[in-house]
């Protein structure tokens, strides 16, 4: 991929001109729109209002939360598509968060071996995050995205007016990749989301753009994560491990609500093994821990390595982190043996 | 795709020492081999004692025929790459016909969002055809392949000697895609195969090669089927319609089969609307009759048009040809009324 994924990527509803001329250019011969509960009600009246040029669609609606990231549900909608008849000239709109773009995105980029489709996001996660990149899937029993493909979406469109609804807690979810975007790639920008107030009706735009152009820049230069784009895996090693063993509980964490304890364990680990002043870790660790108090490691360092050795980023055998040489700057590739996983995870454990 | 694909085909056991070279520059993490029970029998032996360098590989048997490829086979398929826990490093080995290379790319491709896969095509068909292109895919109940995308494997091995298990029939399907080479493409090629006796212990190397070619030729410069890789769908449209309603008789017809059937109407087809000169026409229909002697249409035109009109290749309603000029040269996107398609069913239909 050539060209710079931020080219594909507007912000606000003034800025839904593009789909307008998107829609005249292409001239789809069917839409569907792909919705959960909660963007069915809160997020599509708004949407249809001001996309007349959207015509007729046809409204798939799934369920909100992670387990619909299925093969149950992936073969459902494959089949849906298939009775209405859709040809190779249709279009996928996703209009929600991660798991509705995850899932509609590996939908359109097999059914007929490829259909385009664009992406609303209407968390703060789908928006500095899942919607950008091109990468879909769904998840296989524990296993999180175990199948998918890289596919771009045609377009991505960022209306910060969609968090107006979204909880409180699945914002603070998505904060914490934008506090990862600063950690790995940005110092200035780590120091004001330190600082940066955490509200509903607070100003999003410029944030999420500098997230974005984050993201964006990183993934237009490794679409496919063999090199540089596993920048971006900070915090994530740990994080989908923690996330993968909250399944059970009887209130799964949230993906960044788990992220941000692998990125307290992993800037601990960039101590540990890359030498990263203790100070700066430590600062890390207690922003973090300040702005998410509540976090608590509930798992046994034995449960949580399962989950670590079957991550799909692991090159047969050693075990691979991209961690932090200092605030923006991060190392890929970095193997770290195991009995400093595991003290890393004790320590922060402990802290908490 | 800018390279030719013909650069990543490799002929008869001389040319494994390619794989060797492969297997030893990738370090591949696992292998697993995909197999029917009539490959596992007739070809794992003999490719498993030529190539040592394979080291541990995991076998993974479906059954024999296009009943296989169905979500729920991809998906227990999935289950098992991932319960062996391999990683992206991984190599998938396509032993078989169609149906595997079709199946086991789709796996290959989607599991961990992309795997190297190779295919070592054992029947005639997937040799000159299903082997070579990156189409891969499953079908979704009485449609074909439905689902899917568009993945280049990184290797074809075609090895001849595998064709002498292959039954006659078997055989003659294939034949029929390397007559469509000749129609769509090179009219000395169709020359050559009208007269060819087809027969297990034949010399088939020069034949393939020569169809390898052409469709390797066609597809790198239209790797999407968005152009020219159209010109491969002459005799598919009704081929596909055949094929797809037959699957509900005692005893379906092979793809090849159907696609004989549909190049008589499809031939007929070219005349009605292109205007082919008809001695032409009729010395292809009577080609293909002699070599096929008991292929007849089984079903009403009503049957065969609901199944042309699901055809993924029709773009909105209009119902897309690619039909003949003169034998050798082939026309994309030609357009016939729904009148015209009747009329050459009727006519072959009855000639049979």
């Amino acid at each position: 991929m050539a060209e710079n994924a931020l080219q594909r990527i507007f912000f606000g509803w003034e800025e839904l001109k593009d789909l307008e001329s998107l829609l005249q250019e292409k001239a789809y011969s069917g839409v569907v729109c792909l919705v959960d509960e909660n963007t069915h009600d809160h997020c599509l009246p708004e949407l249809l209002q001001r996309l007349e040029g959207l015509g007729d669609i046809e409204i798939i609606e799934i369920e909100a939360g992670e387990d619909s990231k299925s093969p149950e549900v992936l073969i459902q909608i494959w089949h849906t598509l298939s009775e209405l008849n859709l040809d190779r000239h249709a279009l996928v709109v996703n209009l929600g968060g991660g798991v509705v773009s995850d899932l509609g995105g590996f939908v359109a980029s097999t059914y007929l071996r490829g259909v385009d489709f664009i992406n609303f996001p209407t968390s703060l996660l789908a928006m500095v995050d899942a919607s950008i990149g091109g990468k879909t899937g769904i998840n296989l029993q524990d296993v999180k995205n175990r199948v998918g493909v890289f596919t771009e979406p045609e377009r991505v469109y960022i209306m910060p007016d969609f968090l107006r609804t979204l909880p409180h807690r699945e914002l603070l979810s998505g904060y914490a990749e934008m506090l990862k975007h600063g950690l790995i790639a940005d110092a200035d920008y780590w120091d004001i989301l330190k600082d940066f107030e955490i509200a509903t009706n607070a100003d999003w735009s410029q944030l999420i753009m500098t997230s974005v152009k984050i993201k964006a820049q990183i993934v237009s230069s490794d679409f496919r994560e063999s090199g540089l784009r596993k920048a971006l895996n900070f915090g994530h090693t740990i994080g989908h491990a923690i996330e993968s063993a909250s399944q059970t509980l009887s209130e799964p964490l949230l993906h960044g609500e788990a992220v941000v304890l692998g990125m307290m364990v992993e800037s601990y680990l960039s101590n540990l093994h890359l030498g990263m002043e203790i100070q700066k870790v430590d600062d890390i660790i207690t922003s973090l821990q300040t702005k998410y108090p509540k976090l608590r490691i509930q798992h046994s360092n034995e449960e949580l390595m399962r989950f670590i050795k079957m991550d799909k980023k692991n090159n047969s055998g050693s075990l691979n982190f991209s961690l932090l040489e200092n605030v923006g700057m991060v190392k890929t590739d970095v193997s770290v043996p195991e009995e400093k996983i595991l003290i890393a995870l004790d320590f922060i454990r402990e802290r908490l």
